[in-house]
């Protein structure tokens, strides 16, 4: 018994060592790698990918899972062996020529975006969308699926959750989100940020982020703050979990909230259970639970008047003289500014699920076969105008703006939002379980809040389902009352 | 026949991919990673690793090198095909669990040499090196060799070359550099020094590099230039070249020349024939050609008179007002100053090559069996007490100063000498071919010498071996005449 679950955690760790190569050639390239280096580097990925998808799929691999299943009764073990199955399940259902056809389809589609984005030329990347979109059916026949074959994707990315609930949960959030953004907007107090003009310097900045780090109890022995285009978390191993942001001379505040939605993912990252090292119970079972952490320290903490009386202080330290007569009033209301745009990466708290909800509807059309991709940018705009209330004046401002589906990534967008609801829900019992939480916060002590995740989500990882994990948290189904609450309670008096 | 040779090539190419992955997570370990980093970056080589050995050693591979080694006919491929069936057949006389023991002991043997350098305790790193010597002993074994079992280990480093040719061709070297070193140290004029005094700005310091890297025509497009503890060069392809440097405050050449010497590698590395791109003839031959490049650019031309005629004046810009009145007599002096020291890495050109002889002498001995690792201590001592005539006041300044050994690489230091000697030989016919080499240099032209060793040397790669390009080259056998004629004609008259 012992030997042969020792030699799958060998095979699963060899998978897992693999992935962490990966993802540092996708580190590198996003923050080191000299430009010439490009083409190279693709071909190094695809080899890995490949050597990879041959562990995943191994004859032998199955045979461990098979023989295990039968006999393992630790429940830690058990859960194990089944996630493992899941992979290999997943793994197996592609067949190679259809990851190296869609492989190709991702390497040809993200070129042609970039240069399509950049002219603003849907036709451009219109075939290449189309070919994609059609890998993305097929790959829902391989999966196979109940109800919508969007769940066969949904599945990659937030497993245990449906179309079938999402569509109305999304649509009756949208309904009363508009609702509310238009009462913020009429009532809300005009523009107040002639204090902001002049540039911030970058490296003050950075030591700004830095110290909100440190106080997160991110540790920087095990991980590194670098600057990327678009700012993400990654990790090799539970002690090298790396954070990048990007830097706005004329913002102070951009930078800090990018670093803290990265730390969020980070500390998730850092905070496995180092008795799974290495296995698939030390990961995350889906983005929406990871994006939960990103946004609660970003937005519900980071975007707080608890915060900011410890941390305006902070910032007059870090910028001597520039921000004397500013109040923690002045702070919050221009990072809380809440206000329709068209760039979903821009917008603010308030609007941020209208531009994921969109996206959501659109992919479902698309994917059941509702809506064609000629036909994608006037449907596009269309749902701008009824959720944002605002025209889309070209396609690189609109259905252009985002990459993932030039990766043939379908059903990723919704991850999104459903991470704004589990961080409201889990947040709520937060508050109830530590009275003293805003206290805290208000000075400067972020340390319980990252114990208190740590134990209640970082350290399950795989072991529960997303929408397990928030039940069990808070008691109720993931659900959109307490993330309309939460806003009502923040912007609804403005 | 195409698909036979084009399967190869795929197959070449997954294990160049997989070398060119554990090279970034080298080179992230030594430039990049946080200090927690390192167990499971062991892990990810380690597993890495054995992957590509199981891929070297693969029966497929076997099958198409049989097929090929009867058909193919064209030049470059027959080539290919021979140096892919030396790489197997390298890869396959080591027994896996050969690897796996070597690779244990390394890591061991590495741990306790930084503990045992940090204290000046050989008695805690010598059960280590026995352990290391024991298997390279047993290395030779599993290889097979003519003569000297030095010459299974000397294949790894320097093919074509042997104990029995590098042992009276070091020992003539040694005793005529002593003879010369004595009198260059008798004759040399007095220190000065003293306009070096103070401190001289990193930030100044990497301009200036960076601006001698591009005269000498490194593609930063296609490389990085950062800081490491142990300056190297590494590579992932022809079009990602990196090298490292450490800066010295208080020494504006320190870092100049590490960074030409590390230069001299990206040139060669960079230069490969394209055609030929992750495959095995797209790589040199051996390590001592390489220092062929990376010392004549550091030694030959770096710390020559016409090159600081020209670059004495650029330094001058990038540190106004520091350097008015000193002359380039006065930097000739301070860059070639000749003294007798204790640690390799900090020598001078004069006395380098008597460090690397006292190496390759005792692990010819312990090789060969006739010194046990008890005594080297003792041995080593007495070699620099005959070679550079100093006294070795503790072991962290005696054998425990390099890492080579730690690692298990006996057979590497000779490379280093070959690399001085093939430099110089070399350098004489690229002078006698470009009898405006010198004027070139003198006035900041540095890419003729690149192209010229571009086309003599890099491009190449490993279609041969390193004696046979010297001697294409030179007309000349690999030999000392060239390089102490050189030093003659350097410091002879000083």
């Amino acid at each position: 018994m012992h030997t042969t679950f020792e030699r799958l955690r060998e095979l699963l760790a060899e998978i897992h060592d693999l992935s962490a190569a990966m993802s540092l050639l996708e580190w590198d390239m996003e923050v080191m790698m000299p430009p010439k280096g490009a083409v190279a580097r693709g071909a190094q990925l695809a080899t890995l990918a490949a050597i990879r998808h041959r562990l995943q799929t191994s004859p032998e691999l199955a045979r461990l899972l098979d023989d295990l299943a039968r006999r393992t009764t630790d429940s830690d073990e058990a859960r194990l062996v089944a996630e493992a199955r899941h992979d290999y399940e997943r793994a197996t259902k592609l067949p190679e020529s259809f990851v190296r056809r869609f492989a190709e389809a991702q390497s040809a589609g993200c070129n042609a975006w970039l240069g399509a984005k950049a002219n603003s030329d849907f036709a451009a990347f219109r075939p290449h969308l189309e070919t994609l979109l059609e890998l993305a059916r097929e790959a829902t026949g391989h999966y196979g699926y109940e109800g919508s074959p969007y769940n066969a994707l949904l599945d990659n990315f937030e497993r245990g959750m449906r179309a079938e609930r999402l569509r109305p949960l999304l649509a009756d959030l949208a309904a009363r989100q508009k609702q509310l953004v238009a009462r913020i907007v009429e009532r809300q107090a005009p523009r107040d940020d002639a204090w902001m003009e002049g540039t911030w310097d970058i490296v003050a900045q950075r030591a700004f982020s830095l110290r909100v780090l440190a106080d997160m109890g991110y540790d920087l022995d095990a991980g590194r703050l670098d600057t990327a285009p678009h700012p993400f978390c990654t990790h090799f191993d539970i002690q090298d979990v790396r954070i990048t942001t990007r830097y706005d001379e004329r913002d102070p505040f951009s930078a800090l909230f990018s670093t803290m939605h990265e730390a969020g993912h980070a500390l998730y990252d850092q905070g496995f259970d180092p008795a799974w090292n290495r296995t698939p119970l030390a990961d995350a079972p889906s983005l929406g639970i990871h994006e939960c952490n990103s946004r609660m320290w970003e937005n519900i903490v980071g975007r707080s008047e608890a915060f900011w009386t410890h941390y305006l202080p902070v910032l007059r330290e870090h910028f001597p003289g520039r921000l004397d007569g500013v109040s923690v009033g002045q702070v919050l209301g221009v990072v809380n500014r809440v206000a329709p745009s068209l760039i979903r990466v821009e917008s603010d708290e308030c609007t941020y699920n209208l531009h994921v909800i969109a996206r959501f509807e659109l992919e479902m059309d698309l994917i059941e076969g509702r809506l064609a991709v000629a036909d994608l940018p006037e449907a596009w705009n269309a749902r701008y105008r009824e959720y944002l209330g605002i025209e889309v004046p070209d396609d690189a401002h609109g259905c252009l703006q985002d990459v993932h589906w030039s990766h043939g990534m379908f059903g990723y967008f919704p991850t999104y939002t459903l991470g704004n609801l589990y961080a409201a829900q889990v947040f709520e019992t937060a508050c109830a379980e530590m009275p003293t939480l805003w206290d805290d916060i208000a000075a400067g002590r972020l340390l319980p809040l990252r114990e208190w995740l740590r134990t209640k989500i970082h350290l399950v990882g795989r072991r529960r389902m997303a929408p397990d994990i928030v039940r069990s948290i808070t008691g109720s189904e993931p659900a959109a009352d307490a993330f309309l609450a939460y806003l009502e309670r923040k912007f609804g008096a403005a």
